[in-house]
């Protein structure tokens, strides 16, 4: 190909992918072109397990830990994938690279498959799938109000128990977090918290809570998905000595805090400003929560979690 | 078109939907090209209400019934549906037509549909969609087995609570269901009921259960779909003056009953005879059950219940 051609053939691209690239199960494609079969059990019985990972300034942060958890997603349901691992995280890269994406949210996820038409009901002999796609990268929260703290509520909607559904199989099962998120905007807050059947906390719409309490972090140890930026978190805190556990948080607890932050790939650790209505840390983000805030950004220069993307 | 032509278009048509057909949000395609969006919310969080519906030699069978069951679920979630009740209705009908499917298992869903990729978060703004497809008739138990009735276990895994995710919402949150399937394989048995938190029986995958004890019908109150093919049940005990009633329903219960069945749109009224491998009914299919198996199937015959095809 010419220069000239190459050229316009970058652009082109450029232009298709602006809003994103996709892997449909055999090609990458443009976001908006990216259809699943809609028989495909994934979808008709939500059998299926995800990962998010983001990338910032041109590198996956903490892939090797995404890809080590989506295999164990996939694993735990019984799935025998159509990629190895290894091809897989190659076909992200190249997903990334075609999007031309800096920053971007990247999704992948593996889905029970379609089924024979001949014995539709014999699901274990489903022909398992492997989709992705990567946006820009999004923010659960924007910087904007990250700085000034978000506003939050304890909803009334029980998360599903673990014994029905595992939260650590990071799952579509999403409905009871739908509903709490509604829940929230119908109240004025932004999202919501759920509890436990028993009253104790475990996690929200897309992301895990920490407890600050006389300098100590506590975060659920139960009904949760053990999150990339949680384990950060723990990282982060180990270096800072700061004493962080894992632990049973009762509402009680919660309500006490001295301060409180979510966290999440998409959106990183932001800090929580009131919770039903009342202020938690004055009212703004509380010291222990900015300072862990800064360092995870900071994290995001450390070449140890990251994997550049070869853009060409 | 001349007559030749006019043969030619229907024999190909024949072919491309000899599998069946689907509605893929704008028109019918043949189901093996039916896709969605992966970015749709039905997907992504399983933000979905559906329903099934049977065609049976010809005919569908309570469509209005099915219908106005899909508009209660998908007004539950809030959903505004891009076309009328009216017009989903005749898009079944022209689907399962062009099929040319004279016995169908009929599924239709509304999703939350497509983010603005602008304001991905904002979910209340997305766009609803509405999908279709109609394969073969699906017996969940064939019939040559349902004479001889089938092996249930009843599962470790609890149902999902309805404070979590409502069940008389259809909905693909199968997580627990497919887990007590698997459960079911392993040991043999050919699928599983599940029990709530506290022990009271609930539904199986796909499915309702009665239980007959004293000639009397017993089925879960709470906690289940509001099944179309239970509510058939209820109106055939009433004709056939067996007193049926909708209530708690114990594990204790379920084991001591006389007879057990399972019902659903795909397969009908089904017989147990064996429940953690001990024998119900003798290990055969009990009388009550087998006389109404067939008042169900003869209700196939009733015009009242029934929606004629035009396949032209």
């Amino acid at each position: 190909m010419s220069v000239k051609a190459k050229n316009a053939k970058k652009d082109q691209d450029a232009e298709l992918y602006s809003l994103g690239a996709a892997f449909n199960g055999s090609e990458i494609v443009p976001i908006l072109e990216a259809r699943i079969p809609i028989i495909d059990m994934g979808f008709l019985h939500s059998d299926v397990c995800y990962d998010v990972v983001s990338v910032w300034h041109g590198s996956f942060f903490r892939l090797k830990e995404h890809m080590d958890r989506f295999e164990k997603s996939y694993q735990g349901l019984g799935f025998s994938m159509p990629y190895t691992k290894q091809q897989m995280r190659q076909i992200l890269l190249d997903m990334v690279a075609r999007s031309r994406l800096r920053d971007a949210y990247v999704y992948m996820c593996a889905t029970r498959g379609l089924p024979n038409l001949d014995d539709p009901r014999n699901f274990e002999k489903y022909q398992q799938m492997f989709y992705a796609f990567a946006v820009e990268f999004i923010w659960l929260i924007d910087p904007e109000e990250q700085k000034i703290g978000t506003d939050v509520i304890v909803s009334s909607v029980p998360r599903i128990p673990k014994e029905s559904v595992d939260p650590t199989i990071k799952n579509h099962h999403w409905g009871d977090l739908t509903r709490a998120d509604l829940e929230a905007h119908k109240k004025g807050a932004r999202t919501a918290f759920l509890l436990d059947l028993e009253g104790n906390l475990t996690e929200g719409p897309g992301f895990n809570i920490f407890v600050i309490k006389d300098g100590k972090l506590l975060t659920p140890d139960s009904n949760v998905l053990l999150g990339i930026t949680r384990l950060t978190v723990f990282e982060l805190a180990k270096e800072m000595k700061i004493e962080a556990r894992a632990c049973k948080v009762p509402l009680a607890t919660l309500r006490a805090a001295d301060e409180i932050f979510m966290c999440t790939t998409a959106g990183g650790i932001m800090p929580i400003k009131s919770l039903d209505d009342v202020p938690i840390s004055g009212g703004k983000p509380g010291p222990i929560t900015m300072r862990l805030h800064k360092a995870f950004w900071k994290a995001h220069d450390d070449p140890k979690y990251l994997t550049p993307v070869d853009y060409k």
